[in-house]
């Protein structure tokens, strides 16, 4: 394919591909193959379409654009620098892939500006893209006035085979089109090429027949490689289908331009290798050395810059002429947006004392939502079709459907990690916009990624997540938590509470309202584990003692004999238990710990004062695995723990024949 | 809807709708609108069509049959009293959610003869339907001659609304229709509610399109309650149908009978009440009163024992006939159906010594694999389309595919949850195949599900998982594994095992296959974490120490003054760190600690030489999470972790970055 000279197009595109195959060869690692395959669409997306502005990544009403093929990230990051980006300069190409860089091996929002989401892990991008997309119409259907639209904005994504296998994909997607998700836009890098081979050896799918049994609007461009206008085209195409999500299928030649390795396996996630970069240099007529972009191409790309200032500028114009007519609204869109949370929005937590009616914690959850939900209107969320059992219903909203955006409860369907990648993209959209997401604790083993992606994101989501223990009962042990709260306590970044009673609930939410509208620094995403059976409110606890992680109940005069370590619904049996050992003459001290991790945010003198070191008598009960709990009570300490699956019985029997008793928790503090 | 004179299936298909009512009432507890709307498709299947036997659930030709829409198990515990299995009597129905009962909550596998897989999460039963149907074309591929087809059975799945809605099904039916598994059929319970309600609150998609679009042949029942006719009609068009699965839609109503809570989601999951028992009771004109089956209907449905034994007798003159004609094949089949393995088949793993190559275990794990796969022809199985990088591919072997079921390399693509529920299917097909599934460590998060219900259910299952630590590198913190293994290690009756070096791996999988097949008692899966980079073959490993979970592999003479515990590919700078701190006079113990389950199994004595209590200066060393070291560290010892995401670069850059060196080993040993 030797042109003499090549058109201005060809020569931005190929800027494209061959900072993208330097970047990969200079690091020895990465995949060439997408981004040199993909140029085409992303040059017309991002040359011609998007509305975005590089000196102003967060630019509130610009267009987002999603990688869900995350590992094709050169092809990003070679966009974010061509059309102006400060964050990423020639430097940062270079340094592709090396420790600390801005240009990691897949792209990660907390890293480098212009990137909206983390991606990587397949499927994940698309339903973060459907999340962005519920994001911009629930805030133009809520905000926007026929005179004003403030809230007008495209979400773009390009995806490959990849992700369309992956069920998380599948999930988010059947959601986008049931909601008719207008202003999705997904590219579909149709390259006929995965790790293993060619998609003949286990993707033969219909997609495009798949997508529209979702309800997308379904097009396809036969040569992506080459037809720009065609691309362009279809996009507009999508852009006019107002009431669906689109898909269009690109058919591209992965590694396109490489003589030797295009449309191979072997060109999608390893570098070229110098001989083939000297060869697709040629085959490709680019005369210009490692990592030199021609002059005509960078100045023509860089009219993103001056064209981003006047999309901004007229937003600004139009969010001005907003402020004035629709003062109050204005003021949310914005007090939202800059990330802080409204005066004395913890005046609605509900307040409980140990006279309130016995309750469980997925109930006062439920109250706690709804009494947030009138002083956060950024509060948005859902359930992965247990809303009755979860208690996630906003009682002073309605279902957010197709025409009815501007509600606020979101109605995911058995779609636990599409809920997750959703969630992420709300939150990410950055909007200010609180999105939850529930199920039952046990299914985050379905969600776990999503779930760890909005730790290492910083994606400020509240993870709702009831029937917490083998004291759900009949169900069994395919639904009975065991092992699930330690290792969400494992993953990094993630604040896992497990509320005792009524107050530790309203703490619990206050801290997770805190961390992810932080007043500095990046948010924090956490997980609630929250009971199905009642629970009596207990005496001593606070809203505000959440927030240490671990606090003392009720103690003794004098250096405690023992201490018990209760979380959740085992602290009142703890103190319970404690009554009946201090009866016997025992000092005791009741210590409820709901978070791990805010705990080990104190200092070492809160630490100290709470589980001090001399004394080493110590049991923990939680129901549930005694993984990791060694921490805390030491090699002279015990817990009351279930180190087995869960079984089919009512709850209080399984409580009762898992150990989780009065009687044996004073009988294995007396064996201490 | 009264009628005067119930005909006979009337009878029948009420005497499972109301055996399932009254033991949900009586348990106060269950999910009784399923039974109600899919007892006639049931009944159908069951009565007319499935070919088993009651009286020997293990018969290896039997039909199999998955409820997975598992929470409505009380219509499979119905059908199996009713047609005569053992295992369940009338008194067990009535123990339905209890403790220790034959009739838990969800179908248990392991608890209940008849039920072939454990579900519950919604999206796993049809997935392990496709590793069934898988498993017998398999067979059948391999075994059958033209005029002895020993291996002819069917799949039979009945799946829900939530089923489909899961990302799990949409993956393994995907990869079903690619494979034109046409002895797959599958009755979808097509009632419009879920949980939250209607199911045009979240799922309005067009399943059929979706599954025509996987290639799956599709039909459409609209009336599922009375229509038996055309159930039969097309449960037989579906047979006819032998090169693509079948879908059947059959439109019930969920709770069918109950005149005041029919087709709501009340019915869904929780028990009529008596009020409302009685008005169905009334409503269908059912006299009998609690868990009394009409004798006409119960000598119906054991007609069933009689037929199922001459199913068994005419298949056991067939195997008869095939025992002579083709004695070499059958002695295989009986072999590998009896549990056993073949003799001395441990003598093909490959050992090594310090003098061959340094090499990554991912590397040695494809090298045991290859010479496993030479004396075990149970032995099946893949990728999540990473065969490059997993190294899983058979040599001797080729792709499993459509006209091809004999080969052994199974091509899942990109669908890890869906590779998961498969192996688990394959597993408990019961028929001696060892399936292993493999993809990078950190993607179990995508299938912790599947492998959670691989040791609930006891499937002898391989999970191969490479990319373990940090050291993979560049790719990044979505794709670098921190708390997977520590937190794969908390999932009851799982065997994690990380091996060291080439002799560990033999070791690992001596174990996984031994763990798949034992002499005695269920199966428990293993799961091994393999390393990218290369790493020396240690002095001192073997193959036989990996069953004891922890061995010595180096000491001083007397007491240590510190125990150094290595896992994988850190216990190679332990050994080295080892030798510097001897030269400085330390006497130090080397540990190599590739498995916590293994080790725990030991008796006390050998735990004791291994880890000696006196000896409390010990430190762990694994590029991984620190959650739960403490219990082999103890308050004394320390370890070398990572409690953070990782980050990209380089893999030696990574390492040395994050304290996996020789110095670093030698440093905090010395502080210890």
């Amino acid at each position: 394919m030797v042109v003499a000279t090549q058109s201005l197009e060809e020569l931005c595109i190929n800027s494209i591909r061959f900072l993208a195959i330097d970047a990969v060869e200079k690091a020895n690692s990465g995949h060439p193959g997408l981004p040199m395959g993909a140029a085409p669409m992303a040059f017309v997306l991002w040359d011609r379409l998007m509305r975005y502005n590089p000196k102003n990544p967060n630019w509130l009403n610009r267009d987002r654009f999603v990688l869900s093929a995350g590992h094709g990230c050169m092809l990003q990051y070679a966009l974010l620098y061509l059309t102006g980006y400060d964050d990423i300069t020639l430097d940062d190409l270079k340094q592709f892939r090396q420790w600390e860089s801005k240009t990691p091996g897949h792209p990660e929002n907390f890293m480098t500006q212009g990137v909206e989401v983390t991606t990587g892990p397949l499927g994940q991008g698309i339903a973060n893209g459907v999340g962005l997309a519920m994001a911009e119409a629930h805030l133009a259907a809520k905000f926007n006035k026929p005179d004003c639209q403030i809230i007008d904005h495209y979400t773009y994504v390009i995806l490959g085979d990849g992700c369309n296998m992956e069920g998380v994909s599948g999930e988010a997607c059947s959601l986008a089109g049931h909601l008719g998700l207008g202003k999705l836009i997904a590219l579909y890098d149709d390259n006929h090429i995965s790790i293993d081979g060619s998609t003949d050896l286990a993707f033969t799918e219909d997609v495009g027949k798949r997508f529209e049994a979702y309800g997308w609007h379904v097009q396809h461009v036969p040569d992506g490689n080459t037809n720009l206008d065609a691309i362009h085209k279809a996009i507009e195409a999508a852009k006019a289908v107002t009431d669906k999500p689109s898909l269009i299928k690109v058919t591209t030649t992965i590694g396109f331009g490489s003589p030797n390795k295009a449309n191979t396996h072997g060109v999608h996630g390893a570098a070229l290798g110098a001989d083939e970069v000297k060869a697709t240099r040629e085959h490709l007529d680019w005369k210009y050395p490692e990592f030199e972009v021609p002059e005509d191409a960078l100045k023509h790309f860089r009219k993103a810059v001056d064209r981003g200032a006047e999309y901004e500028e007229e937003w600004n114009k139009l969010f001005t002429r907003y402020k004035t007519e629709y003062a109050e609204e204005a003021a949310v869109v914005e007090r939202m947006a800059s990330g802080k949370l409204p005066e004395n929005w913890e005046k609605a937590l509900p307040a409980y004392t140990p006279q309130d009616k016995k309750d469980a914690t997925r109930n006062q959850s439920g109250a706690t939502l709804n009494a947030m939900a009138g002083v956060l209107p950024e509060l948005i969320g859902g359930s992965a079709d247990l809303a009755p059992s979860n208690k996630t219903l906003l009682k002073s909203s309605k279902d957010f459907q197709k025409g009815a955006y501007e509600n606020r409860n979101l109605r995911f369907g058995v779609r636990e990690h599409g809920m997750g990648a959703i969630c992420n993209g709300i939150a990410l959209h950055k909007s200010g916009l609180i999105p939850y997401g529930a199920t039952f604790l046990v299914f985050t083993d379905y969600m776990r990624a999503s779930i760890r992606l909005s730790a290492l994101s910083h994606a400020g989501v509240i993870w709702v997540m009831t029937h917490d223990s083998v004291a759900l009962g009949e169900d069994g042990p395919t639904h009975q938590p065991i092992e699930h709260i330690p290792t969400l306590r494992a993953i990094p970044d993630l604040i896992v509470i497990r509320p005792a009673d009524g107050n530790e609930t309203s703490g619990a939410y206050k801290v997770a309202v805190e961390k992810a509208k932080p007043a500095q620094g990046l948010a924090t995403p956490s997980l609630l584990a929250l009971s199905r059976q009642g629970l009596p409110n207990l005496e001593g606890s606070s809203i505000d003692a959440v927030a240490q992680g671990a606090y003392i109940l009720s103690d003794s005069d004098g250096t405690p004999d023992i201490i018990l370590i209760g979380t959740g619904s085992e602290v009142h049996i703890c103190v319970d238990a404690a009554e009946q050992l201090r009866g016997d003459g025992k000092k005791v001290r009741v210590v409820s710990m709901p978070s791990w991790e805010l705990f080990e945010e104190q200092d070492e003198s809160y630490r100290e004062s709470v589980l001090p070191k001399a004394v080493t008598k110590r049991l923990a009960v939680e129901a549930g695995s005694s993984f990791g709990w060694c921490r805390y009570v030491g090699a002279e300490g015990d817990t009351i723990s279930i180190d087995r699956f869960g079984a089919s019985a009512p709850g209080d029997v399984a409580l009762e024949k898992f150990g989780y008793t009065v009687d044996n928790i004073v009988a294995k503090a007396k064996a201490l």
